[in-house]
């Protein structure tokens, strides 16, 4: 299992990128790290100082800015990592490639490419979001702001083989992202989105729209959404759960005192289960390969997180699973791009 | 000051409904609100089973249903109680009118009767929101799903009103919702959005692009987004706390023992404070007439509180400033629709 990593992505890369690949490979002993990035920065990072059979360096000279735009980037700097990521993956040098770097370079360099599984349209992020159920699946979350109706059935489809293999839920649920229940709601895009799914072989499973509110109940297993809509939803997530945990923490200082750090310490504990930048980060579903997009405040106990998902999705063959459903729920009249 | 109740609208009408609307009038002296509804069922909420002065019922026998297709139930239903408060206020027999019913329908009423303030071409609805730095306002959270351009700058000069004159915000700050902060993010709505900003007199007050995690931070006083966004942001953000809550509570009732009522009640009281059904509404602003769309839960104390919220906005005379500053801030070259 040959994984390549882009090692100067993320706020705080290269450093702890690196760390978090060390401690990767030595939590699987199945597993082979391909740093991509600057040799002279990777190297400091890696045991004594050297790559390894296990943790080799590929050389490039140039890095994506966080903020840099990324169409514009991946032009300019043609030797930047997130590219050369893209090149090892095409040319099947590595089963997987990660990134905590720029999301919307990941996703250009993805779209530049092309290499999209069969009969994929367009690819979409998959985030896993708690509920009041065990975990959901969202997709997209960013790869795609202005989709058109197939390419959100698309993400239903990729969705529930997600939430099927990785969340291992029986038959899941799917709903759509909307803003009321009723079948006449919302805009175009999501009404003609209904009409796919309510034609597909996928039509039992599929509950129709969901509000806001159901996304971190539980109601489905997979939302689906464009991609404006998803990355909104995720990153107020993100919001909602410090401006409140914040203000759990400043109420219960005040009002408690012998239990206080009992308290203190069970709600950091909270913190770090759901902490957004914590987690194995969010599949760019519909590649063909293996694509994890990190959060860009990863550090190494995430990298080395999204490092072991991207491995178990390799080894669950989730492209291949993908391939089969969307040869067999292709809806009926499904109109060409 | 009269104000119209859509006494047949909310989950729970009309009891709390009315019961709200006897506890307002006893609030605020001057305050006079006219039921509109179906008088036998709205009666016995009343004291002494009777309208009075200052509690009128205005008849009507029918109500939409909170589920029921906004434009169809206003078709069929031609006495219903929704579009008999629009009647009221377009015969400025109200200065505002108030209803917890069907959202979709309280917008249609608005739409249909096109009375706008001068320049408005959508009105929009306006929500508070809680932030880390006091609260913030949103525009729109769902009467527009599919707005242009200019629908979305005209939010933004009516949300700065709003954050000024009901906020007490000096100089608020606005922002774009988008998926990243640089320029030239997002979709072409987002793009030519900013564009209009920035050729305005609002051009110092615009800071840009904002994203999801940055409403609840209140990065910026005035969250200026389409209806499909603002609606799942508003409904996200619902059940993001309730999500959160319902696990601090769990965990803190495990990991407690002495000071565990302490905890709890400090934390319902966090609950109430932030309690999205026990606000005031949301007004939907650019209507000739002020218009306070309450939360469909919503019981005789979040009636209460949006009526008096009404009688404010009428008082502060928020309409005439809008219009002012609709006028002042038209940016340069702005389309017709």
């Amino acid at each position: 299992m040959q994984i390549a990593l882009d090692a100067m992505g993320g706020d705080h890369a290269p450093g702890p990128i690196v760390t978090g690949a060390v401690q990767a490979v030595a939590a699987d002993p199945e597993l082979r790290v391909v740093l991509v990035g600057d040799q002279a920065q990777i190297a400091p990072s890696l045991p004594g100082g050297q790559p390894s059979d296990r943790l080799e360096i590929f050389h490039c000279s140039q890095a994506v800015g966080m903020d840099e735009s990324p169409v514009e980037a991946l032009r300019k700097k043609p030797d930047n990592s997130i590219g050369r990521c893209w090149q090892l993956l095409s040319e099947k040098k590595v089963e997987a490639i990660v990134s905590a770097g720029n999301t919307g370079a990941m996703v250009a360099g993805g779209l530049r490419l092309r290499r999209f599984l069969k009969n994929v349209r367009r690819p979409g992020i998959a985030a896993v979001m708690p509920t009041l159920r065990g975990p959901s699946v969202i997709i997209d979350v960013g790869a795609n702001v202005s989709p058109k109706p197939q390419h959100l059935f698309q993400y239903g489809v990729m969705g529930e083989i997600f939430a099927k293999h990785v969340l291992k839920k029986d038959k899941p649920t799917i709903g759509l992202m909307n803003v009321g229940s009723e079948e006449a709601k919302g805009h175009d895009l999501a009404k003609e989105t209904q009409t796919l799914f309510k034609a597909s072989s996928l039509g039992t499973q599929f509950i129709g729209n969901v509000e806001g509110r159901d996304l971190h109940r539980g109601a489905v297993d997979v939302v689906v959404t464009d991609g404006f809509v998803g990355n909104v939803s995720l990153k107020l997530s993100e919001g909602v759960f410090e401006f409140i945990m914040k203000t759990v923490f400043k109420e219960l200082q005040t009002v408690l005192n012998v239990e206080r750090d009992t308290a203190l310490k069970a709600l950091h504990g909270l913190v770090d289960r759901y902490d957004y930048s914590s987690h194995g980060g969010a599949p760019l579903l519909g590649i063909d390969g293996i694509c994890i997009i990190c959060h860009g405040s990863s550090g190494d106990k995430a990298i080395k997180n999204a490092l072991a998902v991207a491995a178990s999705y390799a080894r669950l063959k989730l492209n291949e699973r993908i391939v089969q459903e969307l040869e067999a729920t292709l809806p009926v009249g499904m109109p060409e791009e």
